[in-house]
């Protein structure tokens, strides 16, 4: 049977001019599998990031927050190790993200402030320094073009499958992003990552902003979202050597791209998320505000109860109506409709739920439903006219074993 | 090998004069397990009732606040069907909770605004109007004193057990109440249902204060809190039968019985969690106020990866930590302190925390605390001097098959 994972599929994945990368093992990760990498820019970068909102951040997140308030011009390297998450280590745990760092833009001719760091894993563990330091000289030799898989594969954790996509633009710049992340079942999961390179030319603060708009349609929107890890992060790189300007005009389709790329890999994490055998897509439309659709929509999306039903194939609407009416959003329950939806079995919506109570539908058209692994619900409150979508997996037996056993 | 359901034993559950109760099968359950119970009062009482503060309330819940409003000093009867909650079924659910209150009041010689009515099972099914009339002729013949084990019964759902618990005051009253509720694992789960009879004489206003303290610190401090479900309920009954009066100077050692009353069920609900097979106390303390050690409190014990990690006895505090960090109440990381305890073990706590970073404790002496069925988590926030204390269990594989299965 195919399984959810294996609908993850990495295209083609462009170079992105004067962008090198590179995945290798400093031994950090049992068996030998990689676990370091390095994405590096040939010319000063303009970079942006999104953290968590976690009030518990991890050294690499205080870290980069510091480099790009120093300085959000001249960016050349991502240094991140995976394995350990270097959260909750204290002084020790900054000086050890400080020294990385300064180890990186020794190897490789560059301020340390030029370098930013990534970290997933473990919390409450200190870097092993030596080890750290061998990555470093082994990922610098390694960098090349083109390495993404190999980037994208020593970044991983938990995830099963490597996570990268690139586009074209017809405006002559590329996009490539890379991404890990498969904890997903609540919004404080294992910890998400994504290392995003363009050679547009674009200033920081008009890349900063492309990146908020872009992240809230995507990894904001995933049931891994800000608020969670202590070490969720996002950074996006724009080196300008394709020497394509983005400005205030061309700006939107510079973030309807970057909204693509980040879709993509978001979609790519729900996919691989822990034991995941479903993805399910959340749309919660006549709402007052997107705040109120996002919000409901998320409750949804996070609700065990709700996602053990979408595991068991059951077209449990009632858990739906519940946690819709928990989420803290004013709602008349009067007014809710729902339907449900499988693209692999037809277009159609199914409606289960008119004017707050159920409709006469078939079960089996909604077994039939509940059967695929990717649903689409569709709840519309009929209060005005906003909209979110919300995407999400089901909660499995598979999750369990996986997060009972994640540190023996 | 013992189970945590097994700890929940039933004491002597003493009569309260003038009250009466039955649990009977009406055949709404399968292989004719009891369903239907009513708890009946010969003489008018006072009553007092906590809902869930869900947007989406079941039919039973709005006639109840309804009766309530109407007149809070002579009820008489509280009417209960188990296997179908009456939710999202419309006016003909709320006609259907309002025709069982009237058939139950012809039976009983009362009037319908006497009688309240609880409903627990499936969502968006209408009840059976012909069953539940027999249900009220057969649990109304069957009243007799002392038929508390035989009410908890009737309205069990998932529940592995029946949970009831008793006191009898020194100053001369008892105080029995009976609960159902096995749902756990996050704040939106089975519905919680909870019915207490006294024979003190007090007056509707001092009640519905008493509930309200007690419940704040039992049903409403177990991961089941007050907005959730679409049918949470907490009922209570006053006849007044002893002759006891409670006025306001003897109202706290009623409050306080009343909470112990409270939280002997409260631990019966999540002792029989849905799969649990951990009792876990999470203590926050040196917080700047009850509400945010609540907030903490609740956050921890709702996250699924702290569950999980508690099923797989692993003594992951990074996540308690993370947990922490994102219950939306300002900390300082820096000043955390983290203890585990087992009683089984020893009644010394064992630092695993200190001021944000790991101790040098023993693994070996927090794998035998995390080997035990019952583990106290104690955090200090290090802030101010307010606390709280919320109940929960941990997240197993039967967890979700017991979810992923619940309507087949």
């Amino acid at each position: 049977m195919e399984r959810l994972q294996d609908k993850i599929v990495l295209g083609e994945l462009h170079t992105v001019t004067g962008f090198q990368a590179s995945g290798v093992s400093a031994k950090l990760r049992r068996h030998g599998r990689p676990d370091f990498s390095i994405v590096y820019s040939e010319q000063d970068c303009t970079a942006a990031g999104v953290f968590t909102t976690n009030q518990v951040k991890a050294a690499p997140v205080l870290l980069d927050i510091e480099h790009l308030q120093a300085d959000p011009s001249c960016v050349r390297a991502v240094v991140t190790n995976a394995a350990i998450a270097n959260a909750c280590t204290g002084e020790q745990g900054m000086q050890n993200a400080r020294q990385t760092a300064e180890m990186a833009a020794e190897k490789l001719g560059l301020e340390p402030t030029q370098v930013l760091v990534l970290s997933t894993g473990v919390i409450g563990v200190q870097l092993p320094m030596e080890k750290i330091a061998d990555g470093i000289e082994i990922a610098s030799d390694a960098l090349a073009s083109g390495q993404w898989e190999e980037a994208a594969k020593a970044i991983m954790t938990t995830d099963t499958r490597p996570k990268a996509y690139s586009i074209q633009s017809t405006a002559g710049y590329s996009i490539t992003g890379i991404a890990k992340g498969s904890g997903m079942i609540a919004p404080n999961m294992a910890t998400m990552l994504s290392i995003i390179s363009t050679d547009a030319k674009i200033s920081a603060e008009l890349l900063q902003d492309a990146l908020r708009q872009a992240n809230a349609l995507s990894f904001n929107s995933i049931s891994v979202d800000g608020d969670t890890s202590t070490n969720d992060t996002v950074l996006l790189l724009a080196n300008g050597a394709s020497g394509v300007e983005i400005n205030r005009d061309n700006q939107a389709a510079f973030v309807d791209e970057l909204t693509e790329v980040c879709q993509a890999l978001a979609r790519m994490i729900v996919l691989d998320g822990e034991g995941a055998t479903k993805y399910i897509s959340i749309q919660v439309v006549g709402a007052c505000s997107v705040a109120d659709a996002h919000q409901i929509a998320n409750t949804i999306a996070t609700s065990s109860l709700v996602k053990t039903a979408f595991y068991g194939a059951d077209a449990n609407w009632g858990r739906i109506l519940a946690a819709a009416g928990r989420a803290g959003v004013p709602i008349d329950p009067d007014k809710l409709n729902l339907w449900f939806r499988a693209v692999q079995v037809a277009d159609d919506l199914l409606q289960v739920v008119a004017a707050g109570t159920p409709t006469d539908y078939a079960e089996a058209d909604a077994s039939h439903i509940f059967a695929q692994d990717e649903i689409d619900v569709v709840l519309d409150l009929g209060l005005g006219d906003a909209a979110a979508t919300v995407w999400t997996c089901d909660l499995s037996h598979e999750y369990v074993s996986i997060n009972a056993d994640y540190r023996t």
